[in-house]
């Protein structure tokens, strides 16, 4: 019997990573993916060659607007920051509730699909510090999956995953690798150019080199 | 000093009460709302005027495709149930995962005005028995805002008030009337007109009218 499951597809490394970890367990995926107003729209080119690439038919792009209340160097006129040294508190490319909007929004798509599982590429170890990263905030949606929905009366349960949560990127794309992942179809970048070409330089970038270099391997994603 | 809250405004009798009671206890006002692909846009002709009866200056007004996922009398092509006994089973007209959606919105907009609560019109007295209506739902919500957002690092609570949780309708409207409410802008009904005259006869309607009923006053909005 087919097992479902909704996933959070960035077109991003972790996300990619996280998909194939589902489709490996014997999951059949329901991908969502957001147009948010962010500055690089080279992200959802990557999300719908990576949805094609692992053969996920039920891709879903919603789209919504950020810009409404601004605040983030994701989704204001802000400059995404380069060259940052590490730091402890949170950035600015921070966007205020965008885990919790888009776990909401995949809650909704896992009701309706009858899905038993939310895949969320979220982890704690190579992180840019942002608050909705966390394993006690994961904890935290999952009691509210628990009471929020027709679930709750069905008993039919649903889980919220998070399998990269406590692995380091060399780690992640270790797993990737060997799952097939071809990281070329990936962008992490929060400042890839319009053929989404990666800076090398931003937060994003920084880890995402050091988790290749860890592999001894060269990131094969295109760099300006 | 001034003190900041967003307030989930639909336009209905709960919501509006819940924003006059909020500017009672002192509170700057930011409203949200949602256009949502919902049946009865004249939902948001009522927000707005209900905000600016309210004269709550900062109004948003959120565009949302819930028709994406689909699976509502709300948001789908499906009927709204009329003349229904009162049941226990969760309706049609529930929408998947909508209340976790509006405050995960919510919670963004109140991170970016430097809001210190969230004010939710849910009820769990005469409600149409809706999963996320309940008072446990809102706790495990309130743990998600707790951990969510930049407040955690700045230890700037974050507070999500839901005052009418445990009123009767009669009771709802007996406080917005003392408060000076004018209910003839609010539209409740599930299934209004173009003109945003009411139906009487959905749960909504049905809990309404008599709400009013128990005041020994006739509703002043339009019927049809």
């Amino acid at each position: 019997m087919s097992k479902d499951a909704v996933v959070l597809l960035s077109g991003g490394l972790d996300s990619t990573t996280v998909a194939a970890m589902a489709l490996a367990e014997g999951y059949t995926l329901h991908a969502l993916s957001f147009q948010y107003g962010q500055r690089h729209q080279a992200e959802l080119t990557a999300c719908r060659r990576v949805a094609t690439a692992l053969g996920i038919k039920d891709h879903r792009i919603a789209q919504i607007d950020l810009r409404l209340f601004g605040g983030s160097a994701l989704t204001a006129d802000i400059a995404v920051p380069k060259d940052r040294e590490p730091v402890q508190d949170i950035p600015i490319t921070y966007v205020p509730g965008r885990n919790t909007i888009f776990l909401s929004y995949a809650l909704a798509f896992a009701e309706v699909t009858g899905s038993e599982a939310i895949f969320i590429g979220v982890n704690s170890v190579d992180y840019s510090g942002y608050p909705d990263c966390r394993p006690e905030y994961i904890a935290a949606f999952q009691k509210v999956a628990d009471l929020a929905t027709r679930h709750t009366v069905t008993g039919h349960p649903l889980q919220i995953k998070a399998p990269i949560q406590y692995m380091n990127k060399g780690e992640i794309i270790k797993t990737g690798l060997a799952l097939g992942v071809d990281y070329s179809m990936t962008i992490t970048c929060y400042d890839a150019d319009g053929e989404g070409r990666a800076c090398g330089r931003c937060d994003s970038c920084k880890l995402r080199l050091a988790g290749f270099a860890a592999n001894g391997i060269k990131d094969p994603a295109p760099y300006r």
